[in-house]
């Protein structure tokens, strides 16, 4: 029997091995592995952390530890321990991790605790604060595997699931970054996002995530047709502040002096404090007639433009009808190269392709003169929606950021994938941020729904839409109580804008009576 | 005979009519026209042009007119009407225009009066500066020709000649435009640039021009395979601060809050200032080992490197030995498309293809991978250039902008077209600014050439050198007294600096012994 396994196969279970090896034996857990339906609240109250360790990780402001490391109150060693300690612990609960190397992060920050004990001051703004990537970034020394935007399956690591509940997806591409920082074994996270792959992990696992516009943030992988449709690196955190700070400190670093592609462009704090004037917000619960949205990440919309309206800014429903012609140009971008480079990599390593990829197939593989088409035509988009966003002079967009609440695994790819919520940001290149509004049950009595018809009346409207619906219809139970999260369209090289309405909306929401 | 000319011939013919009648008759030479030798100098000279035109359209710095029409001193009219009158002359002289549409001008120069008178302030700060713009820019109500790095000439249009020498090119692809600013009908000409298209014409008519990094400035029609070697747009003047005037003044227009591409970043006035501390300046005087550089342009670089040294600046030898495989890859990226675009759109207008145009043949032609793998190679050879210049720490460089002074109309083609002096900046995405240098007579005695051997004595090292050689060594007398520029790279992004750079420049020049 052995000898009719497949070599992929065989290389696989021992990266595996590896990778269980890269784990400290005082971190592993003992077999049979519990399996916590929330391994959030498990890493948090089993035990397996101390004291100490939850009250590192648990800190959503990176402020915060960074004051206490700058000051030496705390380690560099403590805080970078108690994050790889969550962060290995939450890899044997939920698979949130590829690629660990502890060993290393605990040798910079003993460096980090000698330098600030030898010459009284930290290396930087982020001294000490550990950072986990994504793994399509290219780490020297580590593997990297590719992502595409599914589920978070992979043959090698199987299957990564939500830090919350472990009968759903911790969401795609960016789905382990997001359940690890959902896990708090990580206070950021850098994910990418070509459709949706930081904003939708992000949404599953309540935390903050931004897509910027492109050329703001450093990353070369941008894929292949990158011209037509480009994919962006940005942060994933528990807090406002940990993203400003991660964003501070990195554009703080120059990177264009190192990458030809990055903006000379520093973090514009002013533009990303509070507002204190009136803002005009445009909202929509849907965009257009595609898939229509499962109640709870309505509510979250409505609740968020009825605080701000009620804290006296200005919002006003926002006209979607071409954002369905605007998602046919993003998915004939993503689909462009017909397949070719996944199918290429698949048949490199001998592995089969995995079913449901959001690639295309050879139909729809564009030529070059095909390719330069689309572009122009997708820039014209562009500069028509560049046009009507400075004409209508708002401040923000905010809307839901997809229309489910959460999947099972495996069930992402018959839900055909409607990712048109995301997409349609990174067709016109706005910088977006994903922030979590707390819903709690929803009431989806009659008045709810504005007179469009109740949930259980909807009649689905194409495949995508059928799904999304039976799904939140057969079984609501399953999705309770999970977090839920807003998109604020903070428009072009946006971020600072986004970051600043977000922090209007907190207030509004403070502030939002009982 | 009429029967068989093409129907194109006859197109062209219409056209040219077309555009004569677009001259207004006061301002039509008779037949048969002059053909002096120096146009400029014939304009200045002639009295075809009242004290007050000369006066007006021999003004250099924008700022004076600005201040002038501003004040009401000079009306927005009468310095319109100047440059048109010149502009239309010129055109007869040396045909360095395509569209003239001087009566929109005007009307709109009568405007901007009335809105002085009636409000006492200007519309914005070019308040009647009149503008050229080369022909590959879309203007509303006007036909549009496609321009490629050539010597400026088209079937309809048909050769645009030096403006101070009728027996040279105005040069390419930007020529009618440099020919134009050169004879004093416009004050700012915006070109366009993918190899040298901006500083070749600048260098051939002693103007400053930039190419600025891409993004900086609006341009939508980089053409095709523009991911892979993109073009620019950027202002041809007779002074410094004429464009840097224009670039401050269109830069605060915001063109990002329109355009998707342009990145949101002022003209940075305090970059641009004449630097008060010694500066580290590179230079070279060829480019490796493809084309030698003919005397007068090396006597250029050594003059201004020579001046900032004696000015306590420090300077030194930039390596050039990657530059040959450089220009490989730009190369292979502005011929990629194998010249489908040029020959479908000469194809649709059933003209004949001009010979010895830069454009590709079949055999150029990349796939959609071939494309993007020579993308991936730039991008490396970009990030390793803007490493090697961060670890220089220079401010500049300062190299010879082509390799000869001046050719005669058709003679482009036989050089082989060398550009790499200039399509290097391009392929690394620096910001360039040719600057003119007045060397007088070159004094090539054998000190002059460092041990290199004599201009006399050259051995042509390839067809473009020989070439290149053989054209200033049969008859330099062709080209004496012509004006010569430098380059000025002031490094990714680095308009401003490349600025500032020439502020030191020309006044290490002004305090050089004689």
């Amino acid at each position: 029997m052995g000898s009719t396994q497949p070599e992929w196969k065989g290389k696989a279970a021992a990266k595996r091995s590896e990778q269980l090896a890269s784990i400290p034996q005082q971190w592993r857990l003992s077999e049979p592995l519990p399996k916590p339906k929330n391994a959030y609240e498990y890493l948090r109250t089993s035990g397996l952390l101390t004291p100490d360790e939850v009250a590192i990780t648990e800190t959503t402001d990176a402020t915060i530890l960074l004051r206490k490391m700058a000051s030496g109150t705390l380690s560099a060693v403590a805080v970078t321990s108690a994050f790889c300690k969550r962060a290995a612990i939450a890899q044997q609960l939920i698979r949130c991790c590829t690629e660990m190397f502890f060993d290393e992060a605990l040798r910079t920050a003993q460096h980090l605790d000698e330098y600030l004990e030898r010459n009284g001051k930290t290396v930087g703004p982020l001294h000490g604060l550990p950072v986990s990537v994504k793994d399509g970034f290219d780490v020297f020394g580590q593997d990297s595997t590719l992502g595409w935007m599914s589920d978070s399956y992979n043959h090698i690591f199987k299957q990564s699931i939500n830090s919350f509940h472990n009968e759903l997806i911790s969401g795609g591409s960016s789905g382990g970054e997001g359940a690890l920082v959902g896990a708090r074994g990580s206070i950021v996270g850098i994910g990418t996002d070509i459709g949706g792959s930081i904003r939708i992990p992000a949404n599953l696992q309540g935390l903050y995530g931004l897509c910027p516009s492109t050329r703001r943030i450093p990353w070369e992988k941008s894929g292949s047709r990158e011209y037509i449709v480009p994919s962006v690196a940005g942060p994933m955190t528990n807090s406002l502040s940990t993203l400003e700070i991660f964003m501070d400190a990195m554009l703080a670093g120059q990177p264009w002096l190192f990458d030809p592609v990055t903006m000379p462009l520093p973090w514009r704090k002013d533009k990303a404090e509070k507002p204190i004037r009136p803002l005009r917000i445009g909202y929509y619960y849907e965009d257009g007639s595609d898939v229509r949205v499962q109640p709870p990440l309505e509510q979250a919309v409505r609740k968020a433009v009825s605080a701000l309206s009620q804290a006296g800014h200005e919002v006003f429903e926002w006209d979607t009808s071409e954002h369905r012609y605007a998602y046919g140009l993003w998915l004939r971008g993503v689909l462009a190269d017909g397949g070719t480079r996944c199918q290429n990599l698949c048949d490199a390593g001998n592995q089969p392709f995995i079913d449901g990829m959001l690639v295309g197939t050879e139909k729809d593989r564009l030529t070059v003169e095909e390719g330069e088409a689309l572009a122009r035509e997708i820039r014209e988009y562009q500069k028509k929606y560049l046009a009507r966003w400075h004409e209508s002079k708002l401040d923000a967009l905010i809307m839901p950021v997809q229309p489910y609440v959460g999947f099972r695994p495996k069930e992402w790819v018959k839900s055909s994938q409607y990712v048109g919520y995301t997409a349609h940001w990174n067709l016109v290149d706005f910088a977006v941020l994903s922030m979590p509004v707390e819903v709690g049950d929803v009431d989806v009595s009659e008045d709810f729904y504005d007179g469009r018809g109740s949930w259980k009346d909807h009649r689905p409207r194409n495949e995508s839409d059928r799904f999304n619906w039976e799904q939140y219809q057969d079984d609501p139970g399953l999705v309770k109580s999970m977090p839920v999260s807003i998109q604020i369209i903070g428009g072009k090289f946006g971020e600072e804008n986004a970051v600043a309405v977000a922090k209007a909306v907190d207030e509004a929401l403070k502030t939002l009576p009982a």
